[in-house]
């Protein structure tokens, strides 16, 4: 009877959980596909895209949902309110959907302070009406002191797929091109310093922003493969996912990848890798090389994308790894992360 | 500046979240209506149902969405696991929707031992199986050892609604019959008795069960006006909402409530009233009264309608409340409880 309880795969996974487990690198991904995967297969899981989608009577459905539990809640640039529409809403947007509706549930530490909450609810009213979503149901539980950590949020969504829309992984093909919207690691390094309470001289503002209007703006380009927007595990995961789901190798240059100055800097001070910290804003965009230059022209209109550019291409080279040609012309594979980088960043 | 981050009417909640903010009473209502609500508003979130009813090209859908903090996370009769899927779907059903899709969002504490996270996970899967829903899409987060209580879980979920159905407390009518289908505060008491390791010589089971079968086996019947499932805050607080969203007096005869004579000897010596205590797998239903015999037959014959019977009855008499017709005859009101009784049940 217990050996039935177990299925086979589950019993490579560690006999505890790790903070490394929730960081999108490889023992996340190990959790989700020898135990979530195991359990729950069916055919929109498997596509293992940030949102499922979904067959409906009067055209497709998106569905899409995020846990958040950044620490600290408040961070230069927004708070958990923000994070948790955007990063759904988000999710939404770049498997082409037009975000409708949204749940937000939440859990509450007894001895919040109501106008930390207040707060919140008001930057979620906000980032709502700016992504032309509503809340429309919800649910709030409230556990002792010392049972959080502050609040956490988890907001779900649901998004109507026009007609003719298909992006995804499987999309991918040998020289396609990869494009950036802009700066990769503000988040991260915003949450970090305020985390830390370093002294900086510079402050960092988060990147959190809602991707509608910028993926609007291309969503008509036919040779539009496959969006993501690099969040939890930053760029690299992002483009290692691409390239494993697709087989094929996403080659990015170290060169074109725009990283702010003061990013850089923090990074360096804390030995950390920008490519796998944080975004809540970005935008990467794999494209048919015929209409790279367009999709980039188009982006750079719109507020989220003014630095919009090529970083890369699609290669048959290392498939299945992506890979990044750094400032000396070396060529590096851009692995999951397997250690712990920088937990709770959203 | 400062002024128009607080809109009027939330400067009458307290300072600080209390762990009665989350038990669906009084506190809970007023944080909806004086926060969510104000930040919220929209006719789908003002329907102040556990579902929304939202439109769509090819038939209205559903949504709905619960976050699961209960402790211990293992319990008499289920876990929080099938928690997490019984109590989303029975949302939906509800509502009159036919249950599709669930996304699953977990919150695990570092050092959660894996196998329980199996269990857990087996338990959803095999609910959802149940209540021939698939789980399409979901996200881990992990938070340090501290931070949380072993897991959380938060699942939303998407229905359909069929055409004709339209149920809610605006159908009730002076005259309609108040239906049960069975005994209440099964759930709450089962996780007391774990909670507190109290040696008691009976075990009681928690009721968590999916209530699709129930609601299909009467949906056709014209007469249904509303349902409801009874959890947080038990069947007193879901009179009360029916009663004040209707305008109406929900009154039901304390000799006709079927409670376990184990759940009342445990609440009697707790001091707790087991018309507050939450259930997890029943059902009340308003009907016409011409059709309730019907109803209830029809209930019987399903596994958990077993014991359906009719408590009650809509008047007049005191617009808004419920009341109780005590065994003695006596008429008490069954009002919103002001204070914490059993936080952290669901």
């Amino acid at each position: 009877m217990e050996e039935r309880r177990t299925p086979p795969r589950a019993h490579t996974l560690p006999e505890t959980i790790q903070l490394a487990h929730g960081t999108g690198g490889r023992l996340t991904h190990q959790l989700i596909e020898q135990l979530f995967l195991e359990y729950f297969r069916n055919p929109y899981l498997e596509g293992m895209n940030d949102q499922a989608i979904l067959p409906g009577e009067g055209g497709r459905l998106a569905m899409s949902t995020d846990a958040f539990v950044v620490k600290p809640y408040r961070f230069p640039g927004g708070n958990i309110g923000d994070l948790a529409v955007n990063g759904t809403v988000n999710d939404l947007v770049v498997g082409g959907a037009t975000p409708l509706y949204l749940s937000a549930s939440f859990i509450l530490e007894e001895g919040l302070p109501v106008r930390d909450l207040v707060e919140v609810v008001e930057s979620m009213a906000a980032a709502s009406a700016v992504a032309g979503v509503q809340v429309v149901t919800g649910d709030t539980k409230v556990v002792e002191r010392g049972s959080a950590d502050g609040l956490y949020i988890t907001t779900s969504g649901i998004g109507r797929i026009p007609e003719g829309i298909d992006w995804g992984p499987h999309r991918i093909r040998e020289g396609d091109v990869v494009i950036l919207s802009g700066s990769v690691g503000d988040h991260g390094a915003s949450v970090m310093i305020e985390r830390f309470e370093m002294e900086f001289d510079t402050q960092i503002e988060s990147d959190t922003a809602c991707l509608r209007d910028l993926v609007e703006a291309v969503r008509d380009v036919p040779g539009i493969r496959c969006m993501r927007d690099p969040t939890r595990g930053g760029l690299a995961t992002t483009l290692n996912e691409l390239s494993q789901s697709s087989g094929l190798n996403l080659r990015i240059r170290e060169r074109d990848v725009p990283i702010r100055d003061e990013v850089r800097g923090l990074c360096e001070a804390l030995g950390i890798d920008p490519l796998y910290v944080a975004n809540e804003g970005k935008l990467v965009c794999v494209v048919a090389p015929e209409e790279a230059e367009e999709v980039v022209r188009r982006m750079r209109r719109v507020k989220e994308g003014r630095e919009a550019r090529i970083i890369g291409e699609v290669t048959g080279e290392l498939p299945g790894l992506a890979s990044l040609e750094t400032l000396l012309g070396a060529v590096r594979v851009l692995d999951l992360l397997a250690v712990e980088q920088l937990p709770r960043i959203c």
